[in-house]
């Protein structure tokens, strides 16, 4: 199976061309980009340097959240496109499970993190014991509550993300010696991982397809504050 | 400190630019190509993408063997000379100890593999306790000698590297369940690695600098058995 996997949930841009579970070629970037002027021109690079034309390609797998919402959009949005286009099979991955599957330690929980600003962090919980598992489901949350409630397991657990480095003075506050952090190189996501995680996934629908946000953006907050009706599921249609 | 990492030792081709410990940005390709057609445009995409003049850079980090004489001959040949042209610092890792630093399990020994032909393996034993190890030199072996006397140090072994596949019916049949193996995405190597181990190794003399091939060329083979002078550090001179 000759696959496509797309990482612009956050600052990094990450992409690779696998075949099952051999990599081909793969590109990351890791400064502040425009994700929507650089991504289509590296799928071009990395599809050449993988001597993989577009026509051959059986599955598109995008990191699909956690994240940015410009990222998440650029990255979601591409990829659906050309799914369509080539009429191949689509899938979804958590951003912060293609962190975690990164750390192979099956004795600790594993906490792959995002900044979401405002001392409000994106993350799960995970172990990868012979398969990665996700214990505690993707979340936004403040960051302290959060670190509370993971010192409460009473286990140690690795913190794993580009931004981990921002918040280690509160993590290690709080969590001690319970707290781990990885090899420098394994904070970056790489889309190759994200291949070897999507494979083995269930393609998705492409029509109803979206970003998981995992928050609402501000244009929501701001109409559900002035407006009676608070299923905000119907918020698009109604503005 | 601004830094270039390149990997040509064997199939898969890795750059990568860094600044300090931090990625900027990295590619890599695991398929036979013409690392001497490839690595100079590999070397301008990455620098551009990572938004870095060559003029900026202060290292230049090459994995410097064992591996395949063209590809070590490549990428040694490239690093010298521009370290030479932007007058900045040549550091050599060793390729297998690049494989080694991927591998976080500070339980097991560290067993990094690249094949060398007629059943003869490049491979050296490292340990991970909060820094890196090398137990037993990178060495070019027979391999059922070379897992034989691994099996004898009677421990958990890891084996890394993209040919590791290759081997792994003999690996299992001689030292059973003493041999494990690391996440597929492992095994290729990284120049982001590459990158974060040379920054703190000491810089080499560029013009005496050369790759560590660990074997006799066949010429050099060849010339030993006619020759009776069997010192074969004489050989460039004398040819």
């Amino acid at each position: 199976m000759k696959i496509l996997a797309i990482d612009t949930s956050n600052i990094p841009l990450s992409v690779a061309v696998l075949e099952d579970k051999t990599l081909l070629a793969t590109m990351t970037t890791n400064i502040k980009k425009n994700h929507s002027i650089t991504l289509m021109p590296a799928i071009a690079d990395v599809m050449k340097l993988a001597g993989v034309k577009p026509a051959e390609l059986d599955r598109i797998i995008v990191a699909q959240g956690p994240g940015s919402f410009t990222g998440l959009r650029i990255g979601v949005a591409t990829a659906k496109t050309l799914a369509f286009a080539l009429d191949c099979e689509l899938v979804g991955v958590s951003s912060l499970e293609l962190l975690a599957a990164g750390i192979s330690d099956d004795k600790t929980d594993i906490v792959p993190l995002f900044d979401a600003r405002r001392n409000h962090v994106f993350s799960g919980l995970y172990r990868n014991s012979n398969e990665l598992i996700n214990e505690l489901p993707d979340q936004h949350r403040d960051l302290v509550a959060w670190l509370t409630e993971l010192k409460e397991r009473n286990q140690s657990q690795i913190f794993v993300g580009t931004d981990v480095d921002l918040f280690k003075p509160q993590i290690i506050d709080i969590l001690g010696e319970q707290a781990y952090f990885p090899a420098p190189f394994l904070n970056v996501p790489q889309a190759f991982i994200l291949g070897l995680i999507g494979k083995d996934k269930e393609p998705v629908e492409q029509e109803t397809f979206i970003p998981n946000y995992l928050r609402l953006t501000q244009a929501e907050s701001q109409w559900l504050e002035t407006h009676s009706d608070k299923d905000h599921n119907t918020y698009v249609e109604k503005i």
